[in-house]
């Protein structure tokens, strides 16, 4: 899904405010659309929740329409009490006041160190050339602006055809699978021209982002910050009602640019060395497959395991039978690759096959618990030293 | 807690059958009791249970008094269907007859690799110098047949005085913090002299173990064979009556001494390089304290924090607030040593003299959530080098 990013009626930016320690790194990005637009979004369930996050939050909440949203990197400004909220607040204020936008119809995102007061001075000072350089090919510049430790941008965008006419979706995404934890929030934006009730974008939104952002395990802390954002500003003239062919297209491409977007954040990061797809079968429930699944995915025995390349079933068995998950041990089949370690709980004796898939880039590794008919998949990455180094690092 | 190990009436040895790959170190370890031996235990609560485990447990339950346990290392029998069960009762079974004793008073325990059929064989071949060198001074050697990756033998001893005569309790442990997983059994077996009811003994047994080995975690999966028994002769003479003072100091010293062992299990293993001591406070009930203090303990973000000496509290407030447990992000404080960093969720600015804090051996964490008038404390380690270097080893 490549091509241009531009979305017909959306203009973005991105600059240097002096947010990052990196005076030559963008950290402050602006995405605006030239006419109100349907906004969608999905936040995270953490309890404990940053200041612009709960802004976002209820402005979405409030109002159907907006017009964009304003990022920076560098500084979550989560934990940072009710300074937090009057700085997260200034930050639309401001910027509203330059565009002349009406009040509440900016949103905004932090990522990056909590517990720092944010630097509001440096957004004030920066917001002129924020706003000065929206352009229609400003999203290539906002994706490097909402990076923390991401290795690479992660755009993706597609086209598709409703009625004989063009639709375009665009998303950009920041987040890194094992990077410096304080940073590691997930942040994504959709943009498109389809025009689309609020309730039919929420709706496709969540359905998108179950499906992959929350597919997607590297470590089991959700972030304070993570956000999804959908902006619909229907300049296309194309309107997607229920129940028709254009919005199940729609609904299709934006669940495959929600896909490749959380494969790439998976796949980033210098800790990671295999890119794990876990798949549960034969699950009691849909509930008890997801929770094998997960606790697969963050058992350090499992992922450590996963990083020496070595076909250790011993441990899925283990990490499976400390959760309250129904199965009979005596039953499981674990496959690593095309091969089958374990049938009915015993080994099969291909270990040596086995530790040559074990040793791919990629591994697929498929658990059947035969207890019942659910299933899940999710992926996740191995636990080396990178992850380690990078996690450990002080932060100064 | 230091002196001899002996303990009336027990003996105990070591000897080296061949399962563990090196030849020289000592695998197969037997005590038994010259009476029969009022018996506690408690066991995995994990969904996978070894051959050997359950054996054992169904003794424990059928019958009040046994005369010892057969124990082996460097092969789990776990995972291994009705052959394990099988090889598991023909240990029992081949030493029950060299030592003349009733079918069924033996107890057996297997720690090691997952999947692997046990080394019967061998067993069975070692068992002649394994019971005929018992000896009333042979608990050194059966501590060391019991290791797996242990770095070190972990034993505790000590003595009360009840109605003016000693009763003595020695309690011997295996289990590293951070070792290769399939052999991170634990398994404790205490031995007393003390006469004691079998339900004052497994009531003393299970509060002893849920505050201290149920307090300790290095990661979040429960093993297959982890196993903690307590043999009373009653060789003193010592009856320890409900509600005799004898008793409580007989609890108190049961309690120090697995504590003590715990702290051991903790410290061992080169993968750690801190041992933290966790200390909630103020959570609304007993079982969301407890979920606080595992959801840290068990964080890789927070763990990796530890191993960097980074007083990193914002991570705390991450994995705390994605779990579920009621507090308000806005009263939280967290103290590192003696350093508060957080007052009522805002950082206090005193980071720098909090990493020198971090930076010890030894580090206490206090989170008080300020949620009501529960507490919990758990002993942990940090996540480092070490631990990725021991647990990615390939296992051949």
């Amino acid at each position: 899904m490549s091509g241009s990013l531009t979305v017909p009626g959306f203009r973005a930016s991105g600059v240097s405010a002096g947010i990052k320690k990196n005076k030559n790194e963008l950290d402050l990005g602006l995405i605006v659309s030239d006419v109100p637009a349907t906004v969608a979004g999905v936040f995270t369930e953490n309890r404990v929740k940053a200041a612009p996050l709960l802004l976002s939050k209820e402005r979405v909440g409030a109002r159907k329409k907006v017009r964009g949203v304003v990022v920076n990197s560098g500084n979550a400004n989560a934990c940072t009490g009710s300074r937090g909220a009057d700085d997260a607040r200034t930050t639309v204020d401001v910027i509203e006041g330059v565009l002349g936008l009406k009040a509440g119809e900016l949103l905004v995102c932090s990522t990056g160190v909590i517990g720092v007061p944010l630097p509001i001075d440096k957004i004030i000072e920066a917001t002129p050339s924020l706003t000065a350089s929206l352009s229609v090919s400003g999203f290539k510049d906002y994706s490097r602006a909402i990076m923390t430790t991401d290795a690479f941008t992660k755009t993706a965008t597609g086209v598709i055809n409703a009625g004989g006419k063009r639709v375009k979706i665009t998303g950009i995404a920041k987040g890194a699978g094992m990077i410096c934890p304080n940073m590691a929030t997930l942040l994504v934006f959709f943009m498109t021209d389809a025009a689309i009730s609020r309730a039919l974008l929420q709706k496709a939104l969540k359905e998108a982002v179950d499906a992959s952002f929350n597919s997607i395990v590297v470590d089991s802390d959700a972030s304070t910050n993570d956000t999804v954002l959908a902006f619909a500003n229907g300049v296309s003239g194309v309107s997607l009602k229920a129940g028709s062919k254009g919005l199940a297209s729609f609904k299709k491409l934006l669940g495959s640019l929600a896909t490749d977007l959380a494969m790439m954040i998976v796949k980033d990061g210098e800790g990671a060395t295999r890119f794990i797809e876990l798949d549960i079968k034969g699950a009691a429930t849909v509930a008890e497959a997801d929770k094998a699944a997960r606790t697969l995915a963050t058992s350090m025995l499992v992922k450590t395991a996963f990083f020496g390349g070595d076909p250790n079933w011993g441990r899925i068995m283990a990490a499976l039978g400390s959760e309250n998950i129904r199965f009979d041990p005596d039953k499981v089949d674990i496959t690593f690759g095309k091969i089958k370690v374990a049938k009915d709980g015993l080994d099969t004796g291909r270990e040596k096959a086995a530790a040559r898939e074990m040793k791919k880039k990629e591994v697929k590794v498929t658990v059947d618990l035969k207890a019942g008919k659910a299933v899940r998949r999710l992926w996740t990455t191995d636990l080396g030293h990178g992850y380690v180094e990078l996690n450990s690092a002080y932060r100064s």
